[in-house]
């Protein structure tokens, strides 16, 4: 029997609610296709800094470095919010991204059909979107040097080296074969020289990729492109920032942040997570929808594990269960005929994988 | 009889075609409100590229700072996208704003009751949408240094100084206090050290204005927010890049990026224009939507000149002339009654002021 080891990461806030579904869904589709789960648990973000008194312990990353993958929650909430910089749970995470060297993270974004009415855009729009950003993930301003807040001024570096670009790049175009064959890839070439090398770099990626068509598109642009026509693009590649900024946006094509999930890869060991965060305002209510983390679950099993049938068996029991009208609170609204907890939805979930 | 001095840029694109309906409308507007307008040409972005070889020739700066304001088109176009940064349209524009000293962007939202359709967000999410984009405009990772392409690496520096923060941050309140008095913040603070100056320093100035309450957020939930729920936005606070791709972005919820002006103030001579770009694809061929220019003289009117009555005119103008109707091609689908050519829609709204 294939055994693999997970490492989970259930964090602040709604994480551990959320985690809890996924692992319930994945201890039923691991009895169906026959492999075996063992999963060890690690504190990073607040949980850790209330216990060891900074975000990222080296236990974590040492944990996280021995597992065959890593599920992760959400971190932050307003009790850390003031801390400096190096001891806040966001920079946990951004340790254990780096320290993981998971430079690729995909976040794809569809349309459940169910939940067309659930997004403040209109359906017409939506229907057939099938999109994946292709965000770089450790690099960037996000990491850039030199860094610092002084008194009266403060400063980052948005630095990106061509290797970087080329592995990201390719990353989006490998992607896009497996798709529609276009990648779109957004800057802001005619600001940033960081952007032009980008822009270039990826342009001579892209001569490996023939068959792959290539845009590019100045942020701006992309961030009211992304709502004016989002049915146009098919792998949105970019960096870090402009990628965090991209994707949360393009979550509101699916009507709700809580349905998009995400694999960060290209590293030793792939981390997996939904996009949204720790949601304290909701937190401890049994209202979260686990269903980001449960499709983050089934992407863990593609792309880590390579266990194909299991991660589509989870991706069909979501959407029959959307399909039947089972809903959390913040989709109550479209075509819902049974409002469910975080635990109800995740045990009809399970059942149905 | 009053006078003013006008510096013209009509720049590249549609960038003519657009600035030729506003200086209809100005001449139109003056004539009834007693006052009178010079108008001097100057050349920047490809035009000046094409017979200077630079993008901003120092006359043109020169005759801008002697200038009470100036209008300005659009720039940029494929022709010159292979030059060097230096020499880009873009980079003739860039430097303007930074020898005019116009810190502060003011990009205002709103929504014609006529166009609620033309969007591609629920008329329900739109309706009463009414905020103020005000971007900072002379700092951030536009200006910063150092910055270089290298052959394997490129960077550049996002960097602000709390001098520049407060004069960007009393601007907002300042609008604030003349609106329903909210400040949203908008920064990356969870992860850049420039954000974390930027919101202390906020935070202080704030003091100062105890009638208006301040919120933040982060930018990669602000662009999901700014489609969620654009109703929940006053003033929009934010820095140069981030205040670029919000504020295009926000472009949509008018359904139309050719109807929002934009205002560049605080500096020694203000600076007025659309927020949309030269648009090659339609250059020459009439069909250009000139109001978001005609708006920006109205603003250019109220900011610069101190001729409120006279921007009214011309507000109230654009707002007839969508009620009855008449429409160019790019809002032809929604209630038209007329579809105009560019300068057609330029006379009308002329004939209204
Ligand atoms: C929590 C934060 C540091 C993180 C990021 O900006 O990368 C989050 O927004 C994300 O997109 O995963
Ligand atoms: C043309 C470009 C340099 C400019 C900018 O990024 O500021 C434009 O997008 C704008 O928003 O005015």
């Amino acid at each position: 029997m294939r055994q693999y080891k997970l490492a989970i990461i259930k964090g602040d806030g709604i994480g551990p609610e959320i985690i809890d579904e996924a692992i319930k869904v994945l201890d039923a589709v691991s009895s169906h296709e026959n492999f075996e789960l063992s999963y060890s648990d690690f504190l990073m973000g607040g949980a850790a800094i209330d216990v060891f008194g900074e975000p990222l312990p080296e236990e974590t990353v040492q944990g996280c470095l021995k597992a065959d993958a890593i599920l992760f929650g959400a971190i932050g909430g307003e009790k850390w919010d003031t801390l400096p910089r190096e001891k806040r749970p966001e920079t946990g995470l951004l340790n254990l991204r780096k320290a993981l060297g998971v430079f690729a993270n995909l976040r794809p974004v569809s349309v459940y059909d169910e939940l067309v009415n659930a997004s403040t855009l209109k359906p017409e729009v939506l229907k057939g979107v099938d999109m994946m950003v292709v965000r770089e993930l450790t690099g960037g301003i996000y990491f850039g040097q030199p860094r610092a807040k002084e008194a009266e001024r403060a400063y980052n570096t948005m630095v990106y080296t061509k290797e970087e670009i080329v592995r990201i790049a390719k990353v989006a175009f490998e992607s896009a074969m497996k798709r529609r064959k276009q990648v779109c890839s957004v800057d802001k070439a005619n600001v940033l020289e960081v952007s032009q090398l980008w822009r270039e770099t990826v342009e001579e990626v892209a001569k490996e990729y023939p068959e792959v068509s290539l845009s590019h598109m100045y942020v701006d642009n992309a961030a009211m492109q992304m709502i004016r026509n989002p049915k146009q693009f098919d792998v949105v590649l970019t960096g870090n920032i402009f990628g965090d900024i991209l994707s949360d946006e393009a979550s509101m094509i699916s009507g709700s942040i809580g349905l998009l999930p995400s694999a960060s890869v290209g590293g030793q060991v792939g981390l997996f997570e939904p996009i949204h965060g720790s949601a304290p305002d909701i937190t401890g209510q049994g209202i979260a929808n686990p269903i980001a983390t449960i499709l983050s679950a089934a992407m863990m099993l593609r792309f880590a594990l390579g266990e194909e049938s299991a991660a589509s068996r989870i991706e069909k029991a979501v959407q029959q269960v959307l399909k039947e009208g089972y809903r959390t609170k913040d989709l109550s609204a479209y075509e819902a005929k049974e409002v469910c907890s975080t635990s109800e939805i995740g045990s009809i979930i399970a059942s149905y994988v």
